[in-house]
């Protein structure tokens, strides 16, 4: 846009950590530690597909930013810093800095300032892109395919919230003010635990942030590391607010709701007391589900031990 | 999209470096050398603003990662990986084949595997950002602030013909087949000196790539080194097909014209025989336009010497 270089240093450039060279070069300049692997995720926003076009812009800022170190946490890696590419159809400085301000405060608050982006004007709605870099010891990042027979599996968090709230927007449940102030926070303002994640390397095998819904999203760890997985249905963390909800809506919300950013992982069963432990001391909210087993396929029991067959069998997450 | 999954695998999962972990994980995993620095850049594509809509299938894969290795290269940076997310209105995959196919090649070419990026589908045109990572000795990185009085400053490649084409094709030239077949190939298919720049750090100080007009980019480099230019406009190496056109618009083409994807660079006096060398050796087109001077402002100077009020005095370039 016609005062690109003016919109860049009014609302992105900040100041960054020494050693860093951030914000109006050809490239950002970034130390990765000695014996530390890179990390790095990038999740493309785009206005009517991904948010609202009445989104709160601060809710935006957040999110956009949260959804990438979720990434990040799901490696168990420590940002670094992050890249913002953002198009918009026009200059509306109120929301600039609404969305600015958000950004900059979860980028301070998790120590992964902006280095860098792109800035254009839209052809017709909001486009973000935000990338993150971060680092790890390549030996005990998480990954998809690190899950063992007999690990445990673990959640963060509450599921179920924000998918609700979701559709609740787009008018797929009949209108609830009460339900919707209780869940929105979860769709807009999401919370992946970051320093929780930044700790679990050593202590857990594989991980990932629930994104796409729990079932679909804990296939991609069994599939990658060949393995199946049995999950108490008792155990998982529902949000308090779906409770007045009927049990075929809570049920669905909670395993196949997405927008959690909340991590799933696992881990032997001799790290439970250290994990439990980190939780504490990390304000974390943990629960124990169920437990990676050989064989594949994915099976949810109820609180006697016998498979329900969830969501009437409609998915083949249970294959 | 429903096939995102497999879109990725189809089109965009190639096998990555061993000691690297790539596309199917929630971080892509890469090693950057002891003593070395990342270096990062990021540019924001969309249809109907960067490119056209019927735009070539093939040179839009190799344009978006060349623009993109380019910043790279204008920093001194070794490629390392890129991440590539593309947000399409439907599934074409002819476009698609041609599209990837003509981005690993140029990812092949310039070792720089795709290890990661985000798959959607768009709500109007094709979006799509790019992010290059590389590596570079911090203490040598061709920075804007490095170039110092005295040092001569160097183009590579030619200017002028990639602007020309945009005009052409914009309507903005009466329709001339055989100009828009002579230059068209700067516009579409620009090749930015990589091997060259890579073995710039240690030679040169300043530099960057021209992507918005000689002028304006050489100002980012004058604006961040604090000091002054002498452009000795017979000296600037002129496309060949630009030669029938009239002196006023090969002018504007020459200093002003965008989408070059050369470097512009700062360097010692004492390195000249040693920059002539590597270009050589590296294919390189080559000239040497001016120097770095104390004080500010950039000054255009003809062949006998005397100042010349390019493009009328309109653009503040020349403060």
């Amino acid at each position: 846009m016609a005062n690109e270089f003016d919109l860049i240093e009014q609302y992105f450039s900040r100041p960054v950590p020494e050693h860093f060279l951030g914000v109006g070069d050809d490239c950002a300049l970034l130390p990765v530690d000695a014996g530390r692997q890179l990390a790095v995720s990038t999740d493309l926003l785009l206005e009517g597909r991904h948010f609202f076009s009445d989104v709160d812009p601060a809710s935006l800022g957040h999110k956009a930013l949260a959804v990438n170190l979720s990434d990040l946490a799901a490696m168990g890696a420590e940002p670094l810093a992050c890249l913002l590419s953002i198009s918009l159809p026009g200059i509306d400085h109120a929301w600039l800095k609404a969305f600015s301000d958000s950004f900059h405060a979860l980028a301070a608050a998790s120590s992964c300032p902006l280095v860098g982006g792109d800035t254009t004007r839209s052809v017709s709605g909001i486009v973000l892109s935000v990338t993150v870099l971060g680092q790890v010891d390549p030996a005990l990042a998480l990954r998809r395919a690190a899950a063992r027979p007999g690990d445990d599996i673990w959640i963060t968090g509450r599921l179920g919230a924000a998918d609700v709230a979701l559709r609740l927007l787009q008018g797929r449940l009949p209108s609830d003010p009460a339900l919707l102030g209780a869940t929105r926070a979860a769709l807009e303002w999401p919370q992946p635990p970051l320093v929780f994640a930044q700790r679990l390397p050593g202590l857990a095998h594989a991980a990932l942030d629930i994104s796409d819904g729990l079932l679909q999203d804990l296939r991609h760890i069994l599939k990658a590391s060949r393995c199946g997985a049995e999950l108490d249905y008792g155990a998982l963390p529902v949000h308090p607010a779906l409770a007045p909800l009927d049990e075929g809506l809570r049920r669905e919300a909670v395993l196949s709701g997405g927008d959690v950013y909340q991590l799933c992982f696992t881990a032997d069963p001799r790290m439970r007391e250290r994990i439990v432990e980190l939780a504490a001391q990390t304000g974390t909210e943990l629960a124990r589900v169920g437990r990676i087993v050989s064989g594949q396929g994915l099976v949810l029991r109820d609180a006697g031990g016998q498979p329900i067959d969830a969501l009437g069998g409609g998915y083949d997450h249970f294959g």
